[in-house]
């Protein structure tokens, strides 16, 4: 397996990248490939005892920063850390590409490196959520801030090839995000993919609210990506919010101090559960290439993470289940215009 | 203080109406208005002991059911106990109507019986958020899941007046609710309602993520009833699946039992804090006459609170609010095609 890792995506670059990379193929025994300017990653790899067949690092002398905007940066930093690890991909010499940076970019440089998966009318992004007993797959999260609903259908396609072949489930359950449970409800958007998605093959099981989600009742919630992307922060605020609370109240009080002392153990346990370098990254799903993108203040461990993520997502052939879906969709459906 | 409250609303009712209705009396020295069928209300009465001055009781045949679907119903049961208060508010009989019952029937009665403050487009429904150090009021939280720019503007005006005249704030600060800070993020709706409210004379600070929400940076925040609802399901949603994993763990385990026990005063503040008991009711902003809506769970607590938001918003002048915010924007800008 040969992945592909942005040396300089993360918000505390490349320190993170360098012990991920090497931590990676100790893990896994594979070379990673690191992207970024080498006098920068040569002596750290250098620092921390890496052996060249450990790491190779792949020269690139630009950095795409948090603050670029995606597509002019995609045209103007053609020799970015993000640009050459997409075109390892492209060329072949990569199997998967994981970056913490930027993920306009990452979208840009991807859709104009890779391209399209053929029939795909837009690539989306997922999250992969912990719930009750288990994973949902959200998508888009924010790839596509305004979404038709043929759209919608292809991210129930390629969200059940992603549920399929990565978490292993078979006839994954789809359910579109919604503001209220009975067929009928949801803005226009929403009101019309839900016949779409009903007459296709897929598993539905109609709309979801955000406390099924967490319940466990979908293992693939379908959405906008404006929509998407306000549930997984607001997720993520929530989480932040009750954790800050809580230590807050243990503070005031001694005998409460005491008892969050004893608790710590589970708030631990709660916390995992909710720390996006648990998953990793979230896969791009539509793009002619396996591209993972994580948080930008991922550390080491949600990196290794991010290419365990990756090796999996490769190795279950996932670029082939995502376009095989597409083109069964394609064939089952009369021709339509691809905008 | 008249407030009118629906007796058959919530989804125990009518046990919890009338226990609210007898302790709000209590509490403030005002004779509530319960609105429900007489052979129901009065026994209850009666059984607690309630005197004809504490309590009057309007006659109401018809109740509205949870699966009632409400444009239907505002048409077919015009003697529900939430027509009847409905009526009573328009007959100046009360200062302010409660109802835990059907969210979209209470929307349809108010429109059909109350009508829209002359200017308005849509009626927006607020739901108010335990933010860092305070409160922030939140809408459309559901009234209107499609919304055009306009009517996200309004929602701004609406949404400051209460902010002003019930949460006593001067110059609240109001928030486009976004999947990114800077301005140009959004889907089209925030996009194109963005310079709208930035040549308004509101405090407008901008979008704002989920995040900043919590941290208490906005104390309005604007968005179409889709959004706001998703927004509204999925911290509640997070706060509840939380909560039951800490459970989940404590009870694994002997010591963090122990520590869960010692910090269960901890918990019960956290607890308090996502409670929409404490919050009472969501003001619907924009029809001639104070409405406000709880939830379907609401219990004797959650109603007396309820109760005491209406009181408060009548006694502040919230309706003459709105309408002044509606008619000072309507003199400011051009006419345009009121649809």
């Amino acid at each position: 397996m040969r992945i592909v890792l942005d040396g300089m995506g993360s918000d505390n670059h490349p320190d993170p990248e360098v012990s991920a990379a090497i931590e990676a193929y100790r893990k896994w025994g594979d070379q990673v490939l690191l992207t970024g300017p080498e006098h920068m990653l040569r002596p750290r790899l250098k620092a921390l005892g890496a052996r060249r067949d450990e790491v190779r690092v792949v020269h690139a002398p630009q950095v795409l920063e948090m603050t670029d905007k995606p597509a002019k940066a995609a045209r103007n930093k053609p020799d970015s850390s993000m640009a050459i690890g997409m075109q390892l991909l492209k060329d072949g010499e990569a199997d998967a590409f994981v970056t913490a940076g930027n993920t306009g970019g990452a979208l840009a440089y991807a859709l104009f490196r890779l391209g399209r998966i053929r029939g795909v009318k837009r690539p989306a992004l997922s999250a992969v959520f912990p719930v009750q007993d288990g994973k949902a797959v959200v998508l888009d999260i924010g790839a596509n801030a305004d979404c038709r609903p043929d759209y919608l259908l292809q991210f129930a396609h390629m969200g059940s090839a992603y549920a399929e072949s990565v978490l292993g489930l078979s006839r994954p359950r789809v359910g579109l995000l919604s503001n209220g449970e009975e067929a009928g409800k949801g803005n226009d958007l929403v009101k019309e993919t839900y016949p779409l998605v009903q007459a296709s093959n897929l598993n539905f099981m109609g709309n979801v609210e955000p406390k099924e989600i967490f319940a466990g009742s979908a293992d693939v919630v379908v959405c906008d990506g404006f929509t998407g992307n306000i549930f997984l922060k607001t997720s993520e605020a929530v989480a932040g919010f009750l954790v800050s609370l809580i230590r807050e109240h243990i503070r005031a009080g001694l005998i409460t101090s005491l008892g969050g002392l004893l608790a710590k153990p589970a708030f631990r346990a709660v916390g995992r559960l909710l720390d996006p370098a648990e998953y990793g990254a979230a896969p791009l799903l539509g793009v002619n290439g396996l591209v993972f993108i994580g948080h930008g203040r991922s550390d080491t461990r949600a990196l290794v993470n991010a290419i365990g993520v990756a090796r999996q997502s490769a190795e279950s052939g996932l670029l082939e289940a995502v376009r095989s879906a597409i083109q069964q969709r394609l064939a089952a459906s009369p021709p339509e215009a691809d905008v």
